[in-house]
């Protein structure tokens, strides 16, 4: 604190009081309401020795997001409300104390009942503003997403109250994830005088959604008329991939802090804001603004740092670590260590042993090449050089004898013939899996998901799915990058140039190739991209020039084969739409759009 | 009309105005525009010729129900707003187009946008009013469910308006099935001095949901101060069953007329009803209340029919009935008229083969023996013998060679080498399957798949699982319940008495019987309908008096298995909370609760 004119402590003439805000960009692990809440502790203590005075965590960081289902069961939530209180009094136990640390969590809404007037328990998607071994504050969230992968209005009952809390001097407004996608936590922020606005968030990975994101601070920066730090979760989480990239804009708009993409980080950065002042609005529209004054001085004029800004990734290597942030969380966090699979020398399974090898290490991936009378000489040549280059265990089934007794049991020709290899293969593969305990792998791809261009069971079998939301066209783009990435480091490129360059192929039938069943993947991909992902309709996709007849034959294809989706595992999305929770659609269908 | 004493026609002293309500419960297809208004033109037509005044068809009868993310199309809901024109153009074209009628529909809100601004459709649950050829109003669900299987504030905007519409002098007000289970609608029909509430529905069955469904309708009926009618939809459509029972009720709460269950029927019933009165509220809290007068004179007095009762099926016949309808229509709108899997003689395969051939015949019924070396020398004369009695094709498949083979190539001992048995199982039922073109029957029951007791790619196969969420006691009950069934029509039951006195065995090792991985199947429902339907705590279920140690088992395996539930093929849900839409979990997480 400074000293005034006649050697009084005054706060009067801090035109611009300065804090140290540390977003603490974690990895949580839904459910783990114990681990996650040593994560806190742990970021908090690196944040206060970096002196931090505001320590901002993600959206529910201490039951992990999203937590879908168990939002409703009541012990849960009660975990989770224990968690946060012991959680205070344990970073001031341990000498934490401090700072205000803004913490997500799972609460419970007082009152409310379900439809038919159980009371419902009411979770709610909430924010606990801690210091001084207590909680001091607490937040819910106003607009809950119920849209794309999101589920919240099923989940959460909405908070009515806009929290501003003063930290040293500054009025801090509160907002969690989707409110700064609405308007109105922006203009309350303002309403409100706020000094900072923070937004805590749980907001999964698209493509090109950090431009999305960016823009969007900026935006609600000026409306708010102060700095805006929005924190992001990092880790992946079933279907999703949090990609972390949490930001600070000033008060006109400018990103001026950025941390990295992918993971783990604290963003340091010092503010010099608005001083609080009296008299304000204690409402803004529907919302209460509920102001919690924590009485403390401001901070003592300090140097602050410079900011920094993380470089971000190219597009194909921020695809690329998102899918190799998607597998590595989905294995580790499910208990495996290793991974099993086919492995083809095609270029679908290459690209998730080179994935899966990045974000595992290349000795705890299996590949089984499993050829048959239909594989080419390459084949198993290719998987094998693959192999090698990236240190995987690789092993070679031959499946010809199982296939035959399949053959001498019941009669299968055609289609059935070919699926029964497929099928065979997955068997092994669950086999290895079970026996030795490595995670199955499915090495499909969206296009070929899109069109149901796979065998069920076979090679759709595995826990997780790294290519089920790339289309074949970026499936290649990344595997190019790979290795240009490898070279540039001037490493051996782990991609064979025979695994990119050969023709697709099944390899279930003689010199089968896809493009004898499927347009080109780059005009396939075209149209997929229009159907699945902007809804276009079979008119306008005529309209924008493509052939009748291949629209047709794709959107047939794609709307038959949801029962295969349906039974698909999950897979890292990373696009706007994925075939999962963003895609919801009846298996019994007969709407098929007919062109005029 | 009568002729009042001056021999003038008058309405004035018609106190009772009459009217023939005919409430008619079709089955649609998802998709199927055309089919569908076909549906509602048979009806129709069927109504007219029963002499009705007000047709009530289900909610979103057209489009069929539930369309999930189908609404957000534009091409579909297009489709949709014009095939609603066209019914009402095409009704009158065939003489049909006297009558009031009420339909269903999927409609587009003016106006609308998205969370980033873009122009989003604003699709809506809607009911149309049409008469002499024309849509002469409409309305929208204002209260959208978004709990259980339902995702109706993902899909749609309510609507803002109550409708009320003067049909032969009598106000009827309208609303849209969750409009009715929460307050308001009964409210604001009573303030709008209804004569009576019509409700359209798609309604899905749950056990012993009729009795809720029946009082909830008496109730509202008498808030409202009017009859209510209640129509809903028949039929399957995934994993939901429509089972219909449509009634109407009195003012004062009475049941006086009920459809029967899961079968298309006409509910015709001849009301007393006061006249419209003018100078009502125009509109109630929220809402307003919108006005349509038809211009037509009032009924003139006619000799009322006696309403029609149906009886009410009995607890096991009203759930088997739900499972047959589910599978039969899942079978016939996907297009199938066969079906295929394991039969083992085992109690779940026994009774999904009865189930399948009450839906579909037995001769469309194939079953698969395929004995193992751990199977019973009575597996197959059981299953041969009850195919015998349903007719049912019958063939016999050793798997024995065929394991042999996986084994010499693979190495596979313990839980590994019984997988691959379920799984060489699963291959062959899939290659009959894609070879015969039936559809291939996932036959575990709902206590196997909450614990994981099955094979990911074994016994789990198939498109569709009858039995997916029937707990193994229930079972039991029904297999019982349908050979008595069998006794009272002087036939022979269809299930022999050995599938259900022998103690349940996977036999994929030998000797190998269900209780020794599991508690007894009594004591293991009765903790899995309060883990999994009723979200009781570990806590709680010993509270109740359950084994601290069976509790922490069973939770534990429930826990562990949502991986194979995610990847399970979908089966009718019978229950408050079917392993589907119901009950939507994290694959990837780390609560486990704890015993103090």
């Amino acid at each position: 604190m400074s000293v005034g004119p006649g050697g009084v402590a005054s706060d009067k003439i801090e035109a611009v009081p300065q804090l140290r805000v540390v977003l603490a960009q974690v990895n949580p692990v839904v459910g783990d309401i114990a681990g996650n809440s040593e994560r806190v502790v742990e970021a908090v203590r690196e944040a206060v020795a970096r002196g931090a005075h505001l320590v901002l965590l993600p959206e529910m960081v201490i039951p992990g997001y999203p937590i879908e289902d168990l939002a409703l069961r009541s012990s849960f939530i009660e975990a989770s409300r224990f968690a946060v209180q012991d959680l205070a009094a344990t970073l001031a136990d341990q000498g934490l104390g401090e700072p205000t640390v803004v913490v997500g969590y799972l609460d419970r809404a007082e009152g409310g009942t379900d439809r038919v007037g159980r009371p419902r328990g009411s979770p709610q998607n909430a924010a606990a503003v801690m210091t001084g071994g207590r909680v001091v504050a607490r937040s819910a969230k106003h607009h809950l997403p119920n849209y794309g992968v999101f589920d919240e209005y099923r989940n959460f009952v909405p908070g009515e109250e806009s929290l501003v809390v003063r930290v040293r001097g500054v009025d801090v407004s509160l907002a969690i994830c989707e409110d700064i996608w609405q308007d109105g936590p922006s203009a309350a922020a303002r309403a409100a005088g706020a000094g900072l606005l923070v937004v805590i968030n749980g907001s999964p990975y698209e493509a090109q959604k950090d431009d999305v994101r960016g823009e969007l601070c900026a935006r609600r920066a000026a409306e708010a008329g102060c700095p805006l730090a929005y924190v992001n979760m990092v880790g992946g989480q079933d279907e999703l991939v949090f990609d972390g990239d949490s930001l600070v804009c000033d008060q006109t708009g400018d990103v001026i802090a950025r941390a990295p993409q992918f993971e783990e980080a604290l963003l340091v950065v010092d503010l010099d804001l608005a001083a609080a002042t009296d008299g304000l609005e204690t409402s803004y529209q529907n919302l209460t603004i509920r102001r919690v004054d924590l009485g403390e001085p401001t901070v003592p004029t300090y140097q602050p740092l410079q900011p920094t800004t993380a470089t971000w990734l190219e597009d194909e290597a921020e695809v690329y670590a998102a899918l190799v942030l998607g597998v590595r969380d989905y294995v580790r966090k499910n208990g495996f260590g290793s991974v099993v699979f086919g492995l083809s020398g095609g270029i679908d399974s290459t690209l998730t042993a080179v994935i899966a090898a990045d974000a595992i290490g290349g000795p705890n991936v299996h590949g089984i090449s499993m050829p048959s009378q239909h594989s080419s000489p390459h084949s198993r040549e290719d998987a094998a050089d693959l192999a090698r280059r990236i240190r995987a265990d690789f092993r070679v089934v031959p499946i010809e004898p199982t296939v035959q007794e399949f053959r001498r049991s019941v009669e299968l020709t055609g289609l059935a013939a070919e699926n029964v290899q497929a099928r065979t293969r997955g068997v092994i593969v669950m086999g290895v899996s079970n026996q030795e305990g490595q995670l199955a792998l499915a090495t499909g791809n969206k296009s070929e998901l899109a069109v149901g261009y796979s065998t069920l069971y076979g090679d759709s079998v595995g826990g997780y799915a790294p290519l089920k939301d790339v289309p074949k066209t970026l499936l290649y783009r990344l595997a190019e990058w790979r290795n240009k990435a490898s070279v540039e480091r001037g490493e051996t490129p782990p991609i064979p140039e025979n695994c990119i360059t050969k023709p697709p192929s099944a390899e279930l039938a003689a010199g089968q190739l896809d493009s004898d069943s499927l347009p080109g993947y780059r005009l396939l991909d075209e149209i997929l991209d229009a159907y699945v992902e902007h809804d276009r309709s079979a008119l306008e996709l005529v309209g924008q020039g493509f052939d009748e007849g291949v629209v047709t034959k794709v959107i047939t294809l794609v709307d038959r084969a949801e029962y295969k989706r349906r039974q698909y595992p999950p897979g890292p999305k990373i696009s706007a739409r994925n075939f999962g929770r963003d895609r919801r659609l009846p298996i019994t269908n007969r709407w098929r759009e007919h062109l005029p």
